[in-house]
């Protein structure tokens, strides 16, 4: 990992506003963020800290600050040894070092607001943006970016309203209309977007992904970036699938499956919730190969695995002459430390691109995403070189 | 698999001048080859029947001859069941529907000359050289590749005539040469590119890869390419390894075992021979990560493995925060099938850069080899781009 | 495999019905007792041909004759071709050298009776009867035992039926019994026990599992074996389970998924059937550990997998201190080649069973089942001691 | 782990003298037996402290008292951290929660007597013997057990003095015996079996292997067990290839490969070393399945690893029909972990025995060993059976 400039006393701070702020996710990127500027852990996995990127004109890493809301109230620094009770990979001994980092990003923690029954849900997008206000003002007018890791939804109930920016307008003033239509993750996109706050998604849930708020965030000029944080088994698939690719194998068959025990997959244990994961896993491999193998994804919740994660994929393919052959990955990793390091980087690059006038959209993110917006490509390689070029480092 | 022009009518034939020719690859190139002209099985593996690359001014595969040499005389359909008794990967019944191609190329092979005790090598070399000239005349002038698929070698003694052309003549010339020091590899590699024939070293003997064989390869314009096919378990690395890399993940080791049954993996069980393949196999990853992490390869001869093999690779890598992580990948693949399709395609793909005028190593061919000559690159896109815009199909 | 005495001079012959008798595993069983009879392969997988087991007084292999039951009427040398298609595991040229054996039982075959809307199921059974004693004149008055080979059926419309014989006797008369609570397994199951023919339960299927059939199986005497083959995954935890109950380790999850692609694999694409599957595979883990780890089974249908299966299962656990440790097994079988030799075992272990008089549920045969009936052993080590103890060869 | 009757205030202490006592095993080992008898872990991992070896009349946990010899001086508390650093498994708390008891056992250690040159073992020995005679008086008369945990030796040069007692003395008392002659295992083993203290080798070097030193074990009544612990691979080893025998599938190949990183893979990275293990190591496949099928064990030094141990095993069998199948294993332990219970039971046991008054080699406690002395039993199910038989809780 090679040398960088500091950037420790380049631009103005960045405000960090995390939907889902006390989650496995959002609480090892701030233990994380707080380990690296105090130096006791060297960068790992962040590519905004190694070259080329660390080249870019990126809001510094000791200028973060981070908020957010969450619908939990347990102290950071609990969730943060949670992740290190029995076996997990979260080291206790750094989070307790971190402790006052956590203990002044908790400050700027909030409830997250609930949509009352009967009521619009424009309300509850105020409360949001009222929140998201007084935390630009209290960074002293940094720039904000919000950045969603709560929770899977079920994929919301279809609607001309994600369609149509004056369908949404009026869908988010009626009393009546049905909570399935507007999920909170539409809600907190719609907010930041309309108060013209760059808005990343992590999370599978639709966000920021309908056409109506893809046009609301070019008609505002605003920036977003999305879906679905690619960390794990798709990550590998995208670095793999183009193997077979490329040497003319013909993959017959990819399954896929994967076990965990965080929050995450208690949520994905639900059918209904999982199908927007799984449907989002499963984009990679036939867009790469150009043909659709048999495929099965699936997530499993299993508790006593905590936050670490195993993923286990066969390939069946043919070789010359209809060679039969195969191939198997064993893949075990930290949920919640595959992911922390995008948030980092995400945040940062999000914000280049709004600090560049760049609006809807950021396909060059894909690099980072199992089902991305603003680009076709899931190639790894591919969307590596094209966030390199696109950032100008490439 | 795209659709690619019809190619048949196109160019004069080309002669393929195997060493080795009644091996396990070479048997199943040939198997195949026929299999595919006859349209019993689609050209799985084939760069050179696909698109792009079937887009280039290729010879045409029903215009390919084999020809070689091997130390054995073992008819060529006995070599193709060999393959598929015992479970083994080969279809018994595709053999014996090309039984009359194999007839017809076996007419053309010939009994390797082996360097009597006492005599200069250079007497060899020009045994080699008139069995090629005849190869030619029986083409009717069709140019000719040679490539080697003979088994591999020790490293060879170490000499000055590695080194020096002129000190290389010296050494064919002299009857005391140790033969360590010109093992066959090189009397071949030597033979062909004095002849103007360009010359593919799919092993890991040394080949071509001499100094004094590259100097004599560009003073005489002759093309040729190298050095060890990349098929099975370090194709795996080059595909996998850039994904650490570019998201910066520290590997910590890699190991990697491999066990095979076929004559390949008798002649490995020599740990002279042996040291040839694993320091050729250990090249990739370091390259492609930019540090060297704990590293161990391994082949081992399992003889009812038969001409399947079983690769095993263990990843111990660190994520954010120093979190351990791991991925364990099993390969299991029929060696020469894995290998034969690549035959094919350099064949055709020398053929073009010698048409063209190229000489010297061919560095675009890098995405075939372990070893590359010509080419530090060994990411395995970064190869495939570099191949294409060469070609000029990019 | 040791040497055992020749028993083909020994007994009278023993015919054997197939309930699914043009399914995979029964034309594996058949082609594979052909071939074993004419000395083309050794009969691997079979422990009634190995000591100490074939010194027991067993129906010879030469004297077995099949017959059965299928609701297709596909040539049962189609069927076994179509295992060697595509990969498939079947080799085609036995399938072909046994041509002959199969034409002769297939002479044997009959179609399926299937229960017509508003009859009673009495009438099923007696065409059922009527075949078997067919069968047994056919075959010379040979003993005739009953094998369940046919797709795995959804659990049955719970009912008193099931309870009582007195109540399955009236259901079987009542034309408007609901043919949920009565499938073709529970039907099958009655109408061998109630002609006094073995009853061997294959599969998850209620067959004679109902407390009712086991009464009326001991009311006649009548010897009833089941259920559900342990032929690869499971087989493999009933090995492996005890090692962590003998040493004392800690499993905390045993997750296991497989995809196969056989009409095995189809039928258990759906969900209420699959059901049937999971449960059973899911009993032998807490069984023998005395306690209930996370634990998960999943079955996948993945078409082109044909007649092969891979299992996968992760077992995570904790040492010595509660360190945290795992193992992954990957198992790549042949669906039907694992299940065939225990049908020749138990045909001629449940006729030996019935021949010494022995009658209901055979916890003997424990060995062979994922739900033993008469038995409470999951341990592969104590049910194969319980075996050869109990056939006298202990 | 069923409930176990208190033993802690039955019968007088039991002093364990390790050879090797500041090595990984060995102090994981003092930490584990800390931390059970203080109730910060359950003792999982000891047969002698579940259901029914707890019901033996063995001495109780709570009166066990560690000593012995190390080549370095090490603290104890500071060996147990360093195998908490760099992710390592031990719990750096746990370690830290019983630094009091490591310094007790601390005060008991005593510097390792080396051999000088041109000595007589003899000298050695006494020193040794000395030694244990303190140990004896500070522990009040407590009965002493001796273990040997230390490196892997090569294996010991053939001598005369290996096979006779007589000859043995001789070597012992000449000051120019070959040191390879007589290691220190072999000296160790002498020194206790002649002090009357039972022996316990569980390391794959000579130890008490020797028949000369089995005579002398008989001749003064002395117990000993051995050898080379069975803690990972071989012992899975152990309860999977009953499952092939069982079955009669047909064994075509297994192969193992180990990685480790502490100091006993450290020592095995000497060739000449490595032969002990491995030797051991592959004993107990054919042992068990009755014929050799291709076979190799490798175990590597991988410094990154640390003392995690992962283990890939692949095993090719032959089906019904001679159809194609295999399996691979993936286990993942901590090296010491695994090992550290076997200690406290084999302690314990042995003392039972020799209790008794059982003498020589007791082939009883196969269940722990890679290569059992005294039995010729692998098959783990029936070691354990003859466990408790002997022991008396069958």
């Amino acid at each position: 990992m090679e040398n960088c400039p500091d950037s420790s006393g380049r631009g103005r701070p960045l405000g960090v506003w995390i939907v889902g702020a006390r989650g496995a996710v959002s609480t090892t990127t701030m233990v994380g963020h707080a380990a690296i500027r105090r130096g006791l852990v060297p960068p790992i996995g962040l590519l905004t800290e190694a070259q080329p990127l660390c080249e870019a004109p990126l809001a510094p890493l000791a200028g973060m600050r981070f908020g957010g809301h969450d619908v939990s109230a347990t102290p950071l620094l609990e969730c943060a040894l949670a992740l290190s009770a029995d076996g997990g990979p979260m080291d206790a001994g750094i989070a307790q070092a971190v402790a006052d980092d956590l203990a002044e990003h908790q400050e700027r923690l909030r409830r997250a607001p609930l949509r009352a029954p009967g009521t619009p849900a424009r309300e509850t997008v105020e409360r949001i943006q009222r929140d998201l206000e007084d935390f630009g003002r209290a960074n002293a007018g940094a720039r904000t970016v919000m950045i969603n890791l709560s929770s899977t939804e079920a994929p919301p109930v279809p609607d001309d309203a994600h369609m149509d920016p004056d369908k949404l307008e009026a869908a988010l003033d009626a009393a009546d209309t049905d909570p399935g239509v507007l999920p909170p993750s539409i809600l907190y996109a719609y907010a930041a977007i309309d108060a013209g706050v760059p808005h990343v998604n992590f999370t599978p849930s639709a966000g920021a992904s309908l056409p109506a708020l893809e046009q609301l965030a070019l008609d505002r000029g605003v920036a977003h970036a999305g879906s679905d944080g690619k960390t794990g088994e798709t990550l590998l698939k995208t670095a793999l699938a183009p193997m077979f690719a490329m040497r003319q194998l013909k993959v017959q068959s990819w399954v896929g499956f994967n076990v965990l025990g965080n929050g995450d997959g208690r949520a994905l244990s639900d059918p209904t919730v999982a199908v927007s994961k799984t449907h989002s896993k499963a984009k990679a491999v036939p867009s790469i190969l150009g043909y659709e193998p048999d495929g099965i994804v699936r997530i499993d919740y299993v508790p006593s695995m905590g936050d670490w994660k195993t993923a286990w994929d066969n390939i069946q393919f043919q070789g010359f002459l209809g060679t039969p052959m195969n191939m198997q990955i064993t893949w075990q990793g930290a949920d919640s430390a595959l992911a922390a390091p995008l948030i980092l980087d995400l945040a940062r690059l999000t914000d280049l691109a709004a600090e560049r006038g760049e609006s809807g959209a950021l396909g060059h993110l894909a690099f980072y995403f199992k089902s991305p917006l603003g680009s076709d490509e899931h190639d790894l390689s591919k969307q590596h070189q094209l966030l390199l070029e696109h950032v100008g480092c490439g």
